[in-house]
């Protein structure tokens, strides 16, 4: 290492310290923080975020950072490093100071209160919140806005290089085109499949036990991370060696936990693969889209496979003999394939899925650069639910406030689930090339897929943008023709 | 609030902020990190650690509170607090940086290790940890001795002002004169006292609800606070409103979880009960002594007596039937009450409880005074069993290595159980004095006793120290005879 790039390491570890502390607070309030403890709490967040945000900009990181970049004496990967360290000081120190942790304090008190009204169903007690996130994302979005055409651009970059409104209009364009009549053709014949069983009572203990094997089965490193439950399921990392996953339970809906299970394990995997060299460096973790491509490839194309299910499932009918002793394999493979417009998007199925994305990408999008009231958010939801999917939530929880997203203030995220999905199938499409991902499934090599899926993806963490490891890994650009290819071919095969 | 006290109040939140994130990291560490992320995890402790300590000691802070003091416009609150910051710089600066910072990494690494080396029972594994650990302390106290007549005195500062080695040796000489010959003639008649039924199966989820219902019976509040599980029981807190205890269940020792939890909870009422202006300022907190008096004060002198157990008994016999159910309250009280030289210090009975104490106490004073080997220790350990208590431990787990405070580098803090059941006793009858203690018992009316402590110990945290609460509370100079005369009493009273 050179001595320049030294300098600037010592700056990097205390970010990335303070980085960590905020993320264990995180987590702590989703899990375990008592409720009365949030106000208090949120003043430490506050003063943490601020002792944070004033190293990043502090005129001693900008120095050393340009005193090791001129030095030409940096590694690929240092100078990768300096890159985005800069990009963060050139965003952040356009954001005053006050406002930052303001801002952060907001919304450690804001995702308390969402989930306070989410419980008790009254979206009153959030609005008000989401109403100052809102406020606070535009004004930073104009703060740090160079040459982005919209401060929903602005927004978008922070999540996803190159994915502005113009190519996620065009991407969700073809999506509606060819998504919409594939559900409705498919949906009326998959209204007649019989998937009771699956709302069978099944006891939650067993149920734990069940997605923690599920997890591991997965490769989830148990010595390196842990499994809890919160309201809202989510992944967060300390570093390569500390990952978290949480999960919900529901007696009456077996699925919601595996399939959250195996979305969650899918990031995991991912963060407890990044690199040696990446861990713990301000490469850690993955770009949004790249990231969701793993949870979502690992829920849907691996998860809801028969090949995947094919050396598992008389485990699951022996765990759970009430649900499943009398259902053969394919008619639980049919039934977790069942596609049906439906509510909550975390439980929705692989082909309406995008839909429920498109519905948060279009008013997230007015929020950010229209003008639209946030109290008449459940109004617009309710009307956007109905005609995309022809269903409308008769709670606040089933609706508006079932996403815990906005309350952090993670406005532009959303549209990175769909462009996962779409990034998923173009990855898949490349490794069954090399590693034909059926037989690896069937004959319970998870390794083989892994370990694919490291070497090409996971251990690069954020030193690739979604562009450049689908050129790197496919050859190609983005193409979401290999997503809609992959639906259509796999749901007409299903049901037609 | 003066000009000058607010420029050092930014720091205070500065400080107080790292100071809670390595509580957190700390706290989860103990609960639930994976074992894995032991070695990265404790880098970014050793920064936040370093972050702090350079905060403490910025000649920026020192200005501030030299300012707030020289104004003479702030209260009699804000100076005890410019004392205590100043007196904390004044021992910090005299540490070298990059020592503070290596130390905090050594300790959560020998936490982790002690934990490790406990379960399998491998003195090996924490030996080389506790070797450095006892060095830094040695180096430490070395830099920041002033006119303490020994190494060993600048440590039990830190954790109690005014009970130096000259004190404590007293107190226990005088303890030991008169607790060797009671344990004697008292230990005869309590080895024939059946309590078989206390050690017999009691399944770990009842006990969970029973220790729940326990400590919210106590006046935990659970808006305010969790309880969780770790290897060792203790109490920690972020701030007034955020108050965590934890305990270990033992499926065939259901006295264990009992009393740790009631230990713990006085410990936390404690914390809850810490004045608005003293919370989040550096005199958050109780010193050493004056916090072990509320939770052994609780644990024993309340838990431990039939007044306590009058409107719980039917309870705890109709939630395990199965230990209780043929016994009379009479004959329960008995047992909790039986003194038999033991291993295990956190089990052990009320009447034995110091020797444990005096033992670690001569250790410490050893090896910070002296030169013993840390390789030697476990030998010495159990000499000293045998010739305090009679008994021998035959494994490292009930030995040396029973107690995690070492490892976390509180050496020093022993003998302020001992001092702090003599706190409790002194306390203990003053209170009684005004509000009749076993009426308030019988009557289930904890909120009374609550509220004594809360009004004339919890709310003033660390803003006084023992001499002074005593003082103020009973009038009286320290006075160990109330301990001895109660112990007495108590013992003498039950079973001769």
């Amino acid at each position: 290492m050179s001595k320049e790039f030294d300098t600037v390491r010592v700056y990097i570890e205390k970010l990335k310290a303070l980085e960590s502390a905020l993320v264990l607070f995180e987590w702590d309030l989703e899990t375990l923080a008592p409720a009365g403890s949030v106000e208090r709490t949120s003043k430490i967040i506050g003063a943490l975020s601020e002792e944070y945000f004033n190293c990043l900009i502090s005129s001693e990181l900008s120095q050393a950072v340009y005193n090791a970049k001129a030095s030409g004496r940096c590694s690929e990967l240092e100078t990768k490093i300096l890159d985005k360290l800069e990009e963060e000081i050139d965003k952040n120190r356009r954001i005053p100071s006050k406002e930052y942790r303001e801002f952060a304090e907001l919304t450690s008190v804001s995702a308390a209160k969402w989930q306070e009204a989410k419980l008790s169903n009254d979206y009153d007690i959030f609005a008000p919140y989401l109403e100052k996130v809102v406020e606070f994302e535009k004004k930073f979005a104009g703060y740090v806005r160079t040459d982005e055409k919209t401060l929903y651009d602005v927004l978008l970059k922070d999540y996803e290089k190159g994915f502005d409104v113009e190519r996620l209009d065009d991407f969700f364009d073809k999506l509606k085109k060819s998504l919409i009549p594939l559900v409705k053709n498919i949906g009326d014949v998959t209204k007649k499949i019989d998937c009771d069983f699956l709302l069978k009572s099944a006891d939650i203990e067993k149920q734990k036990k069940f997605n923690t094997f599920l997890s591991e089965y997965l490769g989830f490193d148990f010595n390196r991370g842990v499994i809890q439950e919160s309201e809202h399921p989510f992944t967060t990392s300390l570093h390569k060696d500390d990952v978290r996953i949480t999960t919900h339970y529901y007696e009456n809906n077996i699925e919601s936990a595996i399939f959250s299970t195996i979305h969650e394990t899918g990031h995991a995997i991912f963060e407890q693969g990044i690199g040696d060299d990446i861990t713990m460096t301000p490469l850690e973790g993955g770009s949004c889209a790249v990231h969701e491509s793993q949870s979502r490839m690992f829920e849907n194309m691996i998860g809801r496979s028969k090949a995947f299910w094919m050396p598992l499932y008389e485990k699951l009918q022996a765990e759970f003999p009430g649900l499943f002793a009398d259902v053969e394999i394919d008619k639980f493979v049919t039934a977790i394939n069942r596609t049906q417009p439906s509510l909550i998007r975390t439980e929705s199925d692989e082909l309406t899925y995008s839909l429920h994305i498109i519905i948060r990408y279009e008013i997230e999008k007015e929020l950010i650069n229209g003008n639209l009231d946030v109290k008449k958010l459940p109004e617009i939801w309710n009307q956007k639910y109905e005609e995309y999917l022809g269903v409308k939530p008769e709670k606040y929880s089933e609706g508006i406030l079932q996403d815990i997203h906005w309350s952090q203030g993670s406005i532009g995220y959303f549209p990175f689930y769909a462009v996962g999905n779409a990034i998923a199938a173009q990855i898949y499409a490349a490794m069954d090339k090399k590693i034909n991902v059926e037989k690896c499934l069937e004959k319970k090599n998870i390794k083989k897929i892994r370990e694919y899926l490291r070497e090409n993806v996971h251990r690069y963490g954020m030193s690739k943008t979604a562009d450049e490891f689908l050129k790197d890994i496919t050859g190609e650009e983005f193409n979401p023709d290999y997503y809609i290819e992959y639906l259509t071919g796999k749901f007409t095969g299903l049901f037609m």
